[in-house]
């Protein structure tokens, strides 16, 4: 019987992606606008609906900081209806011919991109993530299967009814928006499997999920998540700024993976550096330190660190420190901790800021920068489906571009090969 | 053992590289320059490790199309040389900056081509692969891990030698180029879930090797190779133009990926356009011909074709027909039997050739041309390391720039998220 769901949905969005490639734009965005309009209409349902979620969270005593992620109020409904509309104004990459050239025979190649197909969501707590998904995936011209945490069912069923609906109204096919309803964790392994019909599967949530997902798939997967994050000093570094961007990396959002978690500190500058920013991160912000041995003799009340804590990725107000020798032993402290996530080097040293941004491996690397800023948003994208960790179609933030995949058109008047 | 002998190669490509992504192009070209030379200078070492791999298959009864793939002789030699160096030739995609913005906070941000690490290729009989996906993944900054066919093992270990010893000697670091020695099957299982090494698997061969790959892979993989390729000839068609792509598309070489399997002919056209075209396939180029009912009525000596026909990658002077209503037929035909390869709409009426590119769902979509040109020399790549028949990371044929990735740089002067 879940098997019947999944595949049943599965196939039903299989064949509206069929259909969803030649969507205008015009009637995407337009669906997308109504969408959002029924969302604000029917808040009251959504809020009805969340109450049942909020109450069996606290039954089964979920901590606060979940129970919030899955609180839905007016405003917040609000925003996920303008989070649509936002998604309507962007342009549409679908359609969009990136190249095209001419060959010696006369055929013309153009590289056009084009929808996935079906896109296979497996999310966690939020259910702000099913209209979001929905929205880019719509906006995109991919189905979309979607596949929510059991905390949040009866909220993402209210949400999906309302959203699938109001889409099929405005004239987009059926099956272009599924949510899978049974909690069966069963449903996560049929979708893991489903290669006739879902085209890639993005699991956003806990490293958990995202290991299952990864180790038991074969749809194809686009990992995303982990951030061991790292902001080197060097002893050229303008030590004010270089305090600025450590506190921000490690305190503005600390449960978020381009959050920075360990520090790393040029030998040279940590006497000066590592008391000062130190003290401040405790007094001010709360932060609980684990360093190194030189770490500790230069500020007493730090926590030893040991080797789990460098692989550790916090995602709160905790943060590791090591004194380095210099920027060779920086890198190679991320090369054999990080997880190609988001690293930042601090310093003045041209010829340095150059090496490390050749040399680190990761989606984003930094010059005197926060690493806060690998986000879709903030790289000018207009949206965000997750921060992919792997090599392999999209890596560091996704905005549209990324739901999309290109095909070749190619145009001639008779030739053929020799 | 052979665990031992796949994860210590796999450790050493890891290492090195992490050397290569800093390699000049200039000290990239010499080394493969250095490798076609050392492969023509001890072309006679690897004709006589050729020879034990062509003995042994005579022995095993290897037909003759196989035996011929995996001949190596001077002449033969001599090409995959100069493959190298047309390789060599090549622009370096590797630190590339395809693209590069300011965000109102004054941060750039740019999107830098980088190599994607260590690449696994798991390939059948034909030793030329060895010093192709070498040399490629040499050129892009990727590590290698060779496993070919235990047919040509003799000659794959001749071949290695050479060229990863060339490679050392020209400056490369030691492990950039490695095969599996080992002919037992285990190896490719390791291989397959060997994520800590592997960054991306690609495998060259049968159907079977490919789905193996596919269905067993941690690693990412790229899929290449089934393709079940179409002609629509539209009852608006230039029809001396649509025989020439016929005959063209079906026997130029028959036993490629992006040959012609099925003929589909408007009704209109079928009357005029089969008889002549399917008795020339068959008289003058030996053809098979497998047809519908409504082909059999117009050309009597016709075999009949089931179902089954229609799903089939020939691979050989084998064809089927069908007679369909129209366009629309014909694209729910390939949208059915297809395996989104490279599909062909010969016609002379604007409307059509823009619907049927629009919405057939393939890695190349031609009008008027021959799907024998889905190749990477002939879409001007100037190099090929397979077809991907995938919608991830890459699609249609792979060039240099498939085998990178990217990375975000980022360049700030303080800048903090607020």
């Amino acid at each position: 019987m879940v098997r019947e769901e999944v595949v049943n949905k599965a196939g039903r969005a299989k064949e509206a992606s069929r259909l969803m490639g030649s969507l205008s734009s015009f009637a995407k965005d337009q669906a997308l606008r109504y969408m959002a309009e029924e969302l604000v209409n029917r808040a009251e349902y959504i809020i009805e609906a969340n109450k049942i979620d909020m109450a069996k969270g606290r039954e089964r005593g979920l901590k606060g900081s979940l129970l919030d992620r899955l609180l839905l109020t007016e405003a917040r409904i609000g925003e996920m209806a303008d989070g649509l509309k936002a998604i309507a104004d962007l342009p549409d990459p679908v359609g969009e011919i990136t190249s095209m050239w001419k060959r010696p025979n006369g055929i013309q190649i153009g590289k056009m991109r084009v929808p996935i197909g079906v896109i296979g969501i497996i999310y966690e707590a939020r259910p702000n993530v099913t209209v979001d998904a929905a929205g880019l995936c719509l906006k995109t011209g991919n189905a979309v299967l979607l596949r929510g945490g059991s905390e949040a069912i009866h909220s993402n069923q209210a949400i999906a009814k309302i959203i699938s609906e109001a889409a099929v109204k405005a004239g987009i096919p059926e099956g272009a928006i599924q949510l899978i309803e049974t909690t069966d964790r069963e449903a996560v392994n049929i979708m893991l499997k489903l290669n006739e019909y879902i085209d890639i599967l993005i699991p956003r949530g806990g490293a958990g999920l995202i290991q299952t997902v990864v180790k038991n798939a074969t749809v194809p997967v686009i990992e995303t998540g982990v951030g061991n994050c790292h902001v080197y000093v060097d002893d050229e570094a303008d030590l004010k700024m270089a305090k600025e961007i450590v506190i921000n990396a490690k305190t503005q959002r600390p449960g978020v993976c381009n959050a920075m978690e360990t520090l790393l500190v040029n030998k040279k500058a940590a006497g000066v550096f590592l008391p000062d920013v130190l003290n401040t991160l405790k007094d001010e912000y709360g932060v609980e330190i684990r360093g190194c041995q030189a770490t500790k003799e230069l500020v007493e009340w730090v926590k030893e660190a040991d080797d789990e804590d460098y692989y550790t990725e916090f995602l709160d107000l905790i943060m590791a420190v090591r004194v380095v020798e210099d920027m060779d032993e920086a890198m190679n402290h991320i090369y054999k901790y990080g997880t190609k996530h988001s690293e930042a080097i601090i310093t003045t040293d041209y010829n340095k800021a150059r090496r490390f941004q050749q040399d680190i491996d990761a989606a984003a690397v930094y010059v005197n920068a926060s690493t806060r800023f690998t986000d879709g948003f903030q790289f000018g994208f207009g949206a965000e489906i997750g921060i992919s960790t792997q090599k392999l179609h999209a890596r560091g933030p996704m905005g549209l571009e990324e739901l999309t995949t290109i095909k070749y058109i190619i145009n001639g008047e008779g030739q053929i090969r020799k």
